[in-house]
């Protein structure tokens, strides 16, 4: 299943996509259906006959879940990126936050503050929670995956620099896409999956990597997290990034007003947001 | 005004002390009472003869904001501190995260993780947000201030500093207490307040200091982290600890089952609370 948060002259509401409609499945958004124990089975039932339907045409996507009670991402992850640098693999994964008014819809323009001239993409593979957990062992924490989605962690690298936490540079009021769909788990070869991550600036690729390459997987992921807090549904562990941000460019190279950056996963689809000025 | 969130056998209740009672202010908790644009008329107006009470002997102290959108740290923030370890005073605060997850009562028990030997402590004077701010100036943050608590911003330091972001040391379920009341910049000087904060663990001094000598003040925290973010109603900001952690001193000293902690601030109250076992 495609499950997403769409946005209607309603308010909000969580849907899936069946062909070329997007079907009502009677919640508000993604984070109050994945709440309900029997989630699955209702997200599976709703029939379009049924019910209220959306042409995915012109779909206006909300963050997958609006209102999470975490957002933890993940710094560190792809091997290729971490041996490249020279680095050795690190023996934990390294944790930082986003809060749910960091967030934006997949298509959404994304507003450079005027505080900053250092946007940056990072495109990360990431875990929707379906079940609350907490020191989850590993069939738990497969279990508790709702599905996946694309994020772009966007991040100010000046603020992001400022100090040694990058706490303030990436939590940005409505910088960070994440959609359009929450794909579960078995449309993309399981709670693992091995799928092709790209984000392109105007057309030009500048990102590209494999999830099947991530050091601390999904699993691991919701196994680490749950061990120091619970996991509630709709929260979102956003999985790290691949090589070639801009900032690690040599000159660096930023995102500009006017630019369109594309942040895509196979299977999952694509985050697409205009830059533009405050 | 003193303003707490209680728990009672219906769930919880924001309230007023008043005297030896605690008056219920008609709302669920201390967030929803301040998403209330006229609530310092409403929690000042309500008095103990229309509605109910509660002893305020034996109370039972929630986290003073249960479920806050946002609970934004600062590090490296009294100057005393700085001084002594030599460090140069920083141009921008640090910031680092907690969840509505991590919070804990003023006096409640502080269950030590199995995982970790090393929780520390860390009094810290905290703002409580009670109106909504983007990108304050001066007087928009002071007004922003609805008041101070104190909080014991518990880190365990092992798994803090396994990566270079603190966060994963930070956010431990139900680690940190945050109360016992919300009280407001009129009954302790305004929205700088010159308070001494003190941390004990059972009866011995371990950390005292002054919050008038803070390099970065309540009201510019506001003012700068509403710059990236905004902060709302029942959003919490903890200002930073002074001198005397345990992950400091030589040999390290961490709480072990059967002390007690005590943080508290001067006209604020303090938070007690008895370490036990997992």
């Amino acid at each position: 299943m495609k499950l997403a948060t769409l946005r209607t002259a309603d308010g909000t509401r969580a849907v899936r996509l069946d062909g070329d409609v997007l079907v009502d499945l009677g919640h508000s958004d993604l984070g109050e259906l994945f709440a309900q124990p029997d989630w699955k089975a209702k997200a599976q039932a709703k029939s379009a006959v049924s019910g209220v339907t959306y042409p995915v045409d012109g779909a206006d996507f909300a963050p997958v879940v609006p209102n999470p009670s975490k957002v933890v991402c993940v710094g560190h992850n792809y091997t290729n990126h971490i041996k490249e640098m020279g680095r050795d693999l690190p023996a934990h994964p390294t944790l930082f936050p986003k809060f749910a008014d960091t967030l934006l819809g997949a298509n959404d323009d994304l507003v450079k503050p005027a505080e900053t001239d250092a946007l940056d993409w990072e495109v990360e593979l990431a875990v929707v929670i379906g079940k609350q957990v907490r020191r989850a062992d590993e069939q738990q924490a497969a279990d508790a995956i709702a599905g996946f989605t694309v994020m772009n962690d966007i991040s100010v690298r000046d603020w992001q620099f400022r100090t040694i936490e990058w706490t303030q540079g990436k939590i940005w009021e409505a910088t960070t896409p994440v959609g359009p769909y929450v794909v579960t788990p078995d449309e993309v070869g399981g709670t693992r999956p091995a799928l092709q991550v790209t984000t392109t600036v105007d057309g030009r690729v500048m990102q590209q990597d494999d999830t099947g390459t991530l050091l601390f997987d999904p699993v691991f992921l919701v196994q680490y997290i749950s061990t120091v807090i619970t996991l509630r549904p709709g929260d979102i562990i956003a999985t790290g990034t691949p090589a070639g941000v801009g900032n690690a460019r040599d000159p660096k190279v930023f995102l500009l007003p006017g630019q369109t950056v594309v942040t895509e996963i196979t299977g999952l689809g694509a985050c697409t947001n205009k830059v533009i000025e405050a």
